[in-house]
């Protein structure tokens, strides 16, 4: 078994996995739109397999999609040896690895994250799981997917809305643990990034961090950043008519606007590097149109975040541009007075 | 953290392990017969918490109780350092530890078995999940409770046949690992056995296993004895009128009677074995009327069992009393001549 991330080109890397490994069957997860832009792709280099197709976006990762996939995997009589592989963003790596997990108290997978966000997040750590009742991801467990094979050539298959969408999360670790990083990209458009090599570094960010803290007892709630604010927002926008919905970085860049303003005034970072967060988000991700009229929902929704411990709600927030603090216990008063914050700006 | 089995009154254990506990909320699931037999009388033990019923009986041992579960896990505002107490039998220990690991991608849960089958065997393992599509534990995970706290008083409660259903998996951990208790167990009849003894011996050999080999990928496999017929045999009569339907024990006595010859057959044991293993399980559990007509489906359920790989059927197999194999395959025709063997006995 190959924990490690490989990024290749799919052929090399699955050539690569296969020589070592002996499955009994071969199980491929993918949704709508991956089947046809990225399975299409790569199906020449998979071994006999059966293919289930699910339909596409966040609001299908449920369980009732499990359920689908569960019966799927049931009528093709896969076996404790047999090997799962998503082919897709955060939903399908999220929700399949699950399935796979669950299905007879587990079977291995592998991840082919699809979407940049997929590449440089979901797919790396092991954090599995569907959505329920409105909450994200509120059902899962923590389990490794025997290898992620990333394939940078299916960036060329993304709109630029989600190219932005993986953006934030590649901001977040250059603000939580490389402050040179964040120089380099804060120095750029989106059109001028280096791919691969943020990949790169995002996939040596975060194995870093969850190779210290598998199950987030502690540091890697750091990652965190931007998301107890953003969930919030994202989760908010979820009840909006389609076109106003956010996309998961969308909502995470808000959620760092948010949030390092809340460093700010618990005297965490300096104004200065509050105006560069601020700043160099707005230039890539524009503003969302948050009304008053959202604030007391948006605030009241932190109460689910996982980081929480009874009742107070526990965020991790920034101590600089490239270093990060955790367990930082935070009032709806001072949650209120980032959203107008943002909302003012 | 202390993964240890207590055997004790509830009162006494519950107050060894809380003392070096600390949790935000307390949640307790019960079925309406524990509920009124069981947790009527330790509920004043229990520091201040939140109690779900859910209804009696393996046939809602489903995702969909486990929905009703997450929903009063979620209403109830449970957050990560939250604990859940299973007090019940095999169903809600196994269901109730999977919700438990599976909500916010787990959090502690400590079973308080109140059945013999539950106390010697399912309670301790960390084999959690539920039954989907009529296959038993189809999806679960791997997960070791916090504590099982195990009071003999419960038994009690129990009717005799129930004591009659959990005395089938004492009877398989001596079989495969223990012939001195063999040799003790089989000179008494059910109301003669000394039942702490027995619950303490069958933990110590089932941790003792479990402990080489956590997650079944070789030794764990011999607790599978008598469970591959046994449970194709369970599953079969759940097709059956309520008044045939077999308690899991009473199932898995047919399967040590059938496996037991086919391990007579491979020249695994003796004839003197079979037939003091089938004198004594008649004995205590009598016969299970089975037809002609039933061959071919019990027969063909043993393909979902989960030690199967690819196409081939695994069996655990006794090669003496006190000592078993695994990984064994056995041919459709060598398991319907075990079938015909027990008919005709």
């Amino acid at each position: 078994m190959d924990n490690s991330v490989r990024i290749d080109s799919f052929q090399n890397s699955l050539a690569g996995f296969m020589q070592q490994a002996s499955y009994s069957k071969i199980f491929v997860i993918a949704d709508a739109r991956t089947r046809t832009h990225c399975y299409n792709r790569i199906r020449e280099f998979l071994p006999r397999h059966t293919l289930i197709t699910v339909p596409t976006g966040e609001s299908h990762k449920t369980l009732a999609t499990c359920e689908i996939i569960w019966n799927a995997m049931t009528r093709a009589e896969l076996d404790r040896h047999a090997l799962v592989i998503n082919v897709g963003g955060g939903v399908i790596g999220d929700m399949g690895g699950f399935c796979a997990s669950v299905y007879k108290r587990g079977i291995d997978f592998i991840q082919v994250p699809t979407t940049l966000l997929s590449q440089v997040d979901a797919s790396v750590g092991g954090k599995l799981g569907v959505d329920f009742q409105g909450f994200k991801n509120h059902l899962g467990v923590f389990q490794l997917p025997a290898a992620v094979l990333i394939d940078p050539a299916f960036l060329e298959t993304l709109p630029e809305s989600e190219l932005r969408s993986g953006f934030a999360e590649i901001v977040k670790h250059c603000l939580i643990a490389d402050a040179d990083k964040w120089n380099e990209i804060k120095s750029r458009d989106l059109s001028e990034q280096n791919w691969p090599d943020l990949i790169q570094h995002s996939v040596e960010v975060k194995k870093n961090v969850v190779a210290q803290d598998p199950t987030e007892k502690g540091l890697r709630k750091i990652l965190n950043f931007g998301h107890t604010l953003g969930h919030a927002v994202e989760t908010h926008f979820l009840s909006k008519p389609p076109r106003q919905r956010l996309l998961h970085g969308e909502a995470i860049a808000v959620g760092m606007i948010m949030e390092s303003f809340v460093a700010f005034q618990k005297n965490m970072i300096d104004r200065k590097t509050l105006d560069e967060v601020e700043e160099f988000i707005f230039s890539i991700f524009g503003k969302v149109s948050i009304q008053t009229s959202d604030l007391d929902a948006i605030v009241s929704l932190t109460r689910q975040d996982k980081k929480n411990r009874g009742n107070e709600i526990r965020f991790s927030l920034i101590t600089g541009a490239g270093s990060c603090a955790y367990d930082v216990v935070v009032t709806p008063a001072e949650m209120k007075k980032a959203v107008h914050y943002y909302m003012g700006h």
